[in-house]
């Protein structure tokens, strides 16, 4: 039959693809990290229309290399400092490769029990890491938009006397607006989950955040107040550990007793930060999370882990079951005291992911983890550093990770300042072996260098902080000219 | 540093991998399909805790060999005739392995553009593979269950004059009940949709079908009527092309004319049968698709691409865009005319799905994919007429795809044949070689058969039935003894 692929042909492809793998591994600091590439340049090198005829796989592998390695932005680039550095690891893609291979659902227990069962040790590894209490349940999402929209799905089904999963938000008088507080800080997959839950934006309040870009308490427990007083019911609050922009701390422990005081359902976004809670030392700031309703931590992001991996913990299980429970009779088996994961989400399929992330905890072990995240604040802060004693640099928020935010400050006004630092940034980037990001730090262009890949060295660090103001230099030079 | 892993180790870890990962796919067929276990077994075998010190890549995978391997159920094995049965096919293993090695995320064209001109591009190929008009735009999501969210979450949106996006739907006079309409054949995942976007369960109408399971079009248009008359808000449709209990094919072409005509949202969930449109003697059936507002359809579960890949095609795709975009500024960018993915659905994370389709389509070709379609249908309907030739046995529905409903039609009153055909699942699941599952259909415990692995041939469809008919007769011995 055309396109049968000969098992021999197959195994020489696996083989073939290991050493591309570790090849790629190998060479990746090599590549510009951002391809210098027009938008359509990829697409115009791929037909218009599928093949009729099947290929033989060396052949898609001779295009792989050719047309989409190169092409990709490099995310498992050393020189890679922008967004939130990740690393997709070799035990990680190890792990891929093989839930591929098996290609289980792991919807019900008995649609693969080695599934069920490794995700929910997994993650219970994962909850003693971060010194979590032992009532917090986990289970793996794709994403933290994801795993933030079910926590808040599970606030709003806990509102006594709603039922909303049963009767819905719409033409209720019985029904006020259900608000979320979040700081002005907080990341826009809080804002898409209320969209999305059909909470509506107008019904986000975003609370103030203080000089350290940490939610300020008395604004939250004013707006909640302000809220109550008006006939709105609040339903949960937003407190994030590591912020996007910066990586501040909400005040967690003030704002869990708010939450306890009012009964209002805490959920914490810790979908960066939180890995850092496997080191004691740097605990402290996460100190009150154990009171939280949920936690988000996304493995995908400082643990080593390939996208996607995002792990939801949540203190009392049985409101993300109430709120998301639904068994069709052709999935109802009679196993008792199983656990379904479906059971916990809104998605039926569910990918083996637990797979990778048990292969990187195995391969580097809790303290192999502790070490790399230490190593990766070091080089932050070694780079904070450098950038606090140069004249004309200044750092933008405190380093509480491996995020810092800077600036140029060139002179000139603040619009002027923002502007060369923009300039700055693109030209960084278009030089190929360091790829920055930005953010708007109290409404100003902030320049953000971020390490969380496992072959950043100090080398790259120093060769950023070189380029930095290579480019500067550069910009001086042409604005004098 | 405890955990360092040399390149060399991780290249032959991966070598070894390829040879897992080809032994695997050689001898899969040599496993029971479902391991015989007890719940927590596995876990038992487990570490209470992470480990402090990293391990070897060698270890880890003999642990992976003896404790994850064995005891996964073994979707991919060519006795899985369970669910909907699928592929996790070589190419898209491939396409898997060197997706983790990458690790880019696709939520901007800037993070990674290959990853984003690919995904639209081979959503394209498929487009024109299932003869959709030029008008849809298909990206890609992780499973059915969000693709349907996210086009229900459109057709929300879409709505004039309510904004739910902004203002939601709680605490608004102006709001009335949003329903939806569905047979009462559709899948969970709708159901789950409706709970997750705050519509309601309550506001999902459950329209009755026909003898052949496809939705009664008067009877939609009766409840559409009557909820206009009550001063509800009709908001979508979700009809089935192929639905999960039978395969049945909902009459698309009058849905389509009935929501034309009254100016309502049409989602088509064809996860299942879409890929058989590929066919064009199978495309009959699908007539009257290309007015739906969106499909969805999941080419991993009839087009031999691991989990997860669900393409979701929508026709103005603006109204997705319009229920979803919000870009944070730290990911503003300046680039023109470029397509960022996130824009279109709730997830900010987005994993380079497109290659695996894109490798699984460049490997089997159209016409291969299409041979492999046919030839599960054959088998199906081989297998079929056995069934209809036997006195012992009844189909329970049409068959107009891979997919077998059926009944042990031993004597007693309909809860006593339940009862029995409950058992004989049972008994042959327990056997191991062939794994089935069931479906309440006409409110009868039913058996399915369905024909999804690129490894089942008609030897495997005729143990199938051998086995069927032995565990009958040891039921039937058993009885009489």
């Amino acid at each position: 039959m055309p396109g049968d692929i000969a098992d021999e042909e197959l195994r020489a492809a696996l083989h073939r693809a290991a050493e591309m793998i570790a090849d790629y591994l190998g060479k990746v600091g090599d590549y510009p990290v951002f391809p210098g590439l027009e938008p359509g340049e990829v697409a115009a090198q791929l037909p218009d229309s599928a093949p009729e005829a099947g290929d033989c796989l060396d052949n898609i592998l001779d295009d792989y290399a050719r047309l989409i390695e190169p092409n990709v932005t490099h995310w498992n680039h050393p020189g890679f400092m922008a967004y939130f550095a990740i690393t997709g690891s070799g035990p990680g893609i190890l792990g891929e490769a093989l839930a591929a291979s098996l290609n289980v659902n792991a919807m019900l227990w008995r649609t693969s029990p080695a599934a069920t069962e490794l995700e929910e040790r997994v993650c219970d590894w994962l909850r003693q890491m971060i010194d979590l209490p032992a009532t917090f349940r986990g289970h793996i999402n794709d994403t933290a938009s994801m795993s933030t929209l079910l926590a808040l799905a599970a606030a709003r089904h806990r509102i006594p006397g709603l039922d909303v999963r049963q009767r819905g938000l719409a033409g209720r008088p019985d029904v006020p607006p259900l608000i979320v507080y979040q700081s002005d800080q907080a990341h826009s997959s809080c804002d898409k989950g209320a969209m999305t839950l059909g909470l509506g934006l107008d019904n986000v309040r975003r609370i103030p955040s203080d000089e350290g870009f940490r939610m300020q308490t008395a604004a939250l427990a004013e707006a909640i107040d302000r809220d109550r007083a008006a006939g709105q019911q609040p339903m949960a609050v937003i407190a994030t550990l590591g912020t996007t922009a910066t990586t501040s701390m909400d005040p967690v422990a003030e704002i869990a007793d708010l939450c306890e005081r009012q009964d209002i359902w805490l959920h914490v976004d810790a979908a960066y930060a939180g890995s850092a809670a496997i080191c004691p030392e740097l605990r402290p700031g996460f100190e009150g999370w154990q009171r939280a309703d949920s936690v988000v931590l996304n493995p995908h992001k400082w643990m080593f882990t390939p996208v996607d991996c995002s792990v939801l913990l949540v203190r009392d299980v049985n409101h993300l079951r109430a709120a998301f429970s639904l068994v069709p009779d052709y999935l109802q088996s009679d196993e008792k005291e199983t656990v379904n994961l479906m059971d916990l989400g809104v998605q039926l399929g569910r990918r083996f992911r637990a797979l990778k992330l048990w292969m990187v905890i195995r391969a580097f072990g809790v303290e192999g983890l502790r070490q790399r995240i230490r190593q990766h604040c070091r080089m932050a802060a070694e780079f904070a550093s450098w950038i606090e004693r140069h004249e004309d640099y200044e750092l933008a928020a405190p380093v509480p990770f491996s995020t810092v935010c800077f600036r140029w400050s060139v002179g000139g006004v603040p619009e002027e300042q923002d502007k060369m630092n923009k300039k700055l940034l693109t030209a960084i980037n278009a030089e190929g072996p360091i790829f920055l990001s930005h953010a708007m730090v109290a409404d100003r262009f902030t320049l953000r260098l971020t390490i969380g890949n496992l072959k950043t060295t100090s080398d790259h660090v120093e060769q950023a902080w070189r380029l930095i103001r290579a480019k500067a230099d550069g910009l001086v030079s042409v604005e004098r000219s």
